[in-house]
């Protein structure tokens, strides 16, 4: 087969724009110097816009998870007990960074595959009234579920002052954040998914109301203090070196959405969603999770009568396509689309359409061109210029 | 809509592979050292197994005219009358060179859009014996010709010395040419197309037939004197500046073919072939060539009931797909989709998955994923793991 391609349609890390990439090839600068200074300066409203949110979002050179801990250690005071809603696997991250703190956590399993419901959540703070922060997913990559995260931190205000601190990796840049108007006090996010980057830089900001605990917190923290990095950011500089290349190319994808535009990007994101489910529904092959429930970014589809693996085989041995497979119990049992950033309407007619002749190697009786036919019409229904 | 990304289906430039633009990127060095040596050393045998030749296939920086001429001011004599068949807007480029030396040019015009026949070449032959050379096309790129070349020089053997030159930039590298095996006597083509590189450089080979005559050639020439371009290959270099990067991406290049395999490379570029043209024949969409003169790395297609430049418009404006229009007098008549070096089954899916949501927009009565689905049953047919 062709060598060298690799369509990647897993939930990250995503494609990379040319623009990006280009950028990211530019000459190391000194970071201590003006040319970094005003790049900082560059990427700043930006990067707000994108989390909506007029406070600071900080940039720590780390994978996402280092920007969850960064939640944790920052607005969780030694001996306070929390609440982790956890949708699925990377929810259940929370859960692990929080014990290795030896915080007392609780946590409030929702079936893998549906979204939280914000009166459950709200139920159980009614009978814990001593947790201080309830940590949940916006999007749960492993089952392609996006929460209500708005309604969330509105249901949890009605009965709590608990911090409401949110995993945004997969989904923010993407779908729609409104991180001041909707509450929530801690915002995490990653480079290599809807930002279009390599993994390597985590963001995250806080409100108001957080920040009144982090300045207090004793918790024990250097790396991670998002003080630091709010002063430093405050002055345009960074408290740590930063991951300079990382740097060139978000400066450039800020760029990128600024001109398609932030309305325009989520509307993007919202068809794709919805041009990779019609398909998969014109065939009969089950999705995870309701039309109600499913990110932007990610379709999580349920085979029931063929193996999700070896159709990933396929799709990668036919096509150099890419796509991701379950996670823990529901290993096997899905695979992962992943949707997100650099993806156009026309990649995701390319998914389908080899999609279509993967189920067909794999002994699945469909009809060619149906699955295609039904997102096209999505398009023609709902894209940009319909 | 999506910023920076662009579809380039366009018969030249092709896109580039990653693999090839990172060596592309790569630092400069002296061109008069060890490194560049070894470089020529390793290209060269490549290089030769994709002309189907033993001969030098000398690495010219210029374009494909400058490989053009070339070949007219090496194997031309001064005084001298040759024959140009002429399929299509680059079969004309011949003449025009030609007659800027002031060469007595016989032109042959073949009705754009078929393939040259070799017996009406042989019948002109007899009628005209003074002529020495006869230019050809073997992939006519403004109409997605293939000529049959091997016949043409298997025919003009019978009845004259005349030397056969072909241009073969639009598909030497995805289409099987065996330049010794057929009696071609200089070959020529370009980096841009089934090369999978910018253009700037220009492959030539000459037969030992030729060779002969370039040798005792008194046609003043200096740049494109392809003596100069064997004598220093042999020496490992090169008789002026080499456009270094190029020669970096072919390097790799190279490597690339090497890895699918050439009879795959070819079977692959046929495979793309048939499923482009499978997609417009099951939604009656004229092809302008027949199945049998038809190039295996661009199709031509000859719309009846709508405007074949508002279609691309459409493409473009809705997918950031680029294909190409006609040329001359075909302007506006035709659209022709480039499927040559860095494209795969999954890109030709897309094109067309995408083309049948342009149709809709242009108010063709379609039925969508019928073209679709004819060019998955192709693959599926005819696939390389089928």
């Amino acid at each position: 087969m062709l060598q060298d391609q690799t369509i990647l349609r897993i939930p990250g890390p995503s494609p990379i724009p040319p623009s990006v990439q280009r950028a990211m090839n530019q000459t190391m600068i000194g970071h201590r110097g003006k040319e970094t200074s005003q790049m900082l300066k560059n990427i700043a409203p930006g990067l707000k816009r994108v989390f909506g949110t007029e406070q600071e979002v900080a940039i720590i050179a780390g994978s996402g998870t280092a920007g969850l801990e960064t939640a944790v250690v920052n607005v969780v005071k030694p001996g306070e007990e929390v609440l982790v809603v956890v949708t699925g696997a990377f929810g259940d991250r929370f859960t692990k960074i929080c014990q290795a703190y030896n915080i007392k956590t609780h946590v409030l399993d929702v079936e893998w595959g549906k979204a939280l419901n914000p009166e459950e959540v709200k139920a159980f703070l009614v009978e814990h009234p001593e947790v201080k922060v309830v940590f949940s997913t916006y999007c749960e990559t492993s089952t392609g579920v996006l929460n209500p995260i708005d309604l969330l931190a509105k249901t949890v205000r009605e009965v709590s002052e608990a911090l409401i601190v949110v995993d945004g990796v997969s989904c923010v840049g993407g779908v729609e954040t409104r991180m001041d108007e909707w509450g929530i006090d801690v915002m995490v996010t990653g480079s290599q998914k809807a930002f279009m980057l390599p993994a390597g830089l985590t963001f995250v900001a806080a409100s108001e109301r957080a920040w009144t605990i982090i300045e207090e917190n004793e918790q024990p923290r250097f790396y991670l203090n998002l003080k630091k990095y709010r002063d430093n950011l405050l002055k345009d500089t960074t408290p740590f070196t930063p991951a300079l290349s990382l740097l060139f190319g978000l400066e450039q994808v800020l760029n990128l959405i600024e001109a398609e535009g932030l309305e325009k990007v989520y509307a993007r994101h919202e068809l794709l969603k919805k041009m990779t489910r019609a398909a998969f529904k014109a065939i009969d092959i089950p999705l995870l999770t309701t039309d109600e429930d499913a990110s932007p970014t990610v379709t999580a589809v349920q085979p029931e009568d063929f193996d999700a693996e070896e159709f990933r085989k396929i799709l990668k041995q036919e096509f150099a396509i890419s796509i991701a497979g379950g996670q823990q119990h529901l290993t096997g049992k899905i695979f992962r689309i992943g949707h997100m950033g650099y993806c156009s309407p026309a990649d995701v007619l390319q998914i389908i359409s080899a999609v279509e002749v993967a189920l067909k190697k794999i002994g699945k009786d469909i009809e060619l061109g149906k699955a295609t036919a039904a997102a096209q019409l999505v398009y023609l229904n709902e894209g940009e210029n319909k």
